[in-house]
């Protein structure tokens, strides 16, 4: 793949409890940081219930725009695990039992004089065709179907998973970024900013305001493949900014 | 709309810094729990960066699966704040100076002796036909064009916002919901869980893996609109769980 090529990335983050509110996502942040230092770019994150149809239409619009998609939940071993029927059901392919998977799970709880449950066994299907994650936390395998990487919820799990795959993952260019902190609000230098935006064709410039103590602040993160695009469009901005200088 | 209607809402949450890592979003959580209270389900959310054709995409196709559609980010005054024009060229009209907001803007920054610049008008676009929506924080309106409610990114004001819209929001049945926290794993509970599960269809059963201190347990959290089939469904969950006491 060339240096220059941009890669994408898509994330299916699955379960009610983060659509109740009772969860608060962690792994979409930690996927994010990870590609950007891959040189892969997240472009795209849909959280879905535990809900068959909902994963299959996600799973195939994103597999389809993009280079690589993370499922995160619903691999365990109770009811409402359905991430792998539904993933089999989006790629056409019948569960089966793991092989493999089947084999690392019994002597997993033979070793703990543990019964091997149903409910534990269902945690060694996957969809026709995967190939397993390793799980050097809790065992259960994740797996990777084609372009779809299915991993656990669990953050701890899914971290074990992503540094599992790192290997097998290829990135694009690198992207570059810069933080520059402006102590006025996004309005006083909005029209400047467009303006450098329009000059730098290269970068990307984000402008995030913060609101503390009845006053506004800004953060410009400028981003780009090109070091020297970067500096250039820095610059720029520390000049921009040095008109508002308090004196 | 009758008691028992299931109404459902998904969210874009708009912004190249959610999908960077560099934000960890917090108005996801706060609006399912907002939605809950109202009885309105929050069906999918999908996070979009800064670019106008996955904006219109994800608004397009949200709106015609359910009732609301609240978007979050992308209306400030910078040049990569694009949610207007792209919820503009979503519904197929043209973005317009909404006088209402342009008149509320300007007598806001000339009390305060502040510069109405260009970028700071910008924040009076909507698209034709918006209803504005009150920002009792910084001034800066919403707006609601048919059933997609679109809200700013900073999370003081998209609660504001999310206060000032909640009048006009129709909700269902509401969904109840207990918690049973429960010391086994997944693994030892998730054969008789899927039992009660099939027993009890007048609710829904999430099963929560907990790992610490290398140890799994469980929190378990049974939904439903009926407080009757909750309280039935909890019962066979505490039996079960009686059978596994620690003696």
């Amino acid at each position: 793949m060339s240096e220059t090529t941009k890669v994408t990335a898509a994330m299916v983050a699955i379960g009610d409890e983060l659509l109740s509110g009772r969860t608060q996502d962690k792994n979409i942040a930690h996927l994010a940081k990870f590609l950007n230092i891959k040189g892969i770019e997240l472009a795209e994150v849909r959280i879905v219930a535990d809900d068959t149809g909902a994963i299959v239409e996600a799973v195939n619009a994103l597999r389809a725009q993009h280079e690589y998609v993370f499922t995160s939940g619903g691999i365990g071993p109770t009811h409402d695990d359905i991430t792998t029927p539904a993933v089999a059901q989006a790629f056409g392919v019948p569960v089966i039992n793991h092989s493999l998977a089947f084999s690392m799970l019994q002597a997993h709880y033979k070793k703990r004089d543990m019964e091997f449950s149903t409910a534990r066994q269902k945690m060694a299907q996957t969809p026709d065709g995967a190939i397993l994650i390793e799980n050097t936390v809790s065992v259960a395998p994740g797996y990777i179907i084609e372009n779809v990487y299915v991993m656990a919820g669990i953050p701890a799990v899914f971290n074990a998973m992503i540094l599992a795959v790192e290997p097998q993952l290829t990135g694009g260019k690198i992207l570059l970024s810069s933080t520059i902190d402006c102590p006025h609000g996004e309005g006083t230098i909005g029209d400047d900013l467009a303006i450098i935006a329009r000059q730098n064709p290269e970068v990307s410039i984000g402008s995030y305001p913060r609101f503390k103590l009845q006053t506004y602040s800004t953060q410009i993160v400028i981003r780009s493949r090109s070091q020297v695009a970067l500096d250039n469009a820095c610059r720029d901005v520390e000049t921009m900014l040095s008109k508002y200088a308090i004196t």
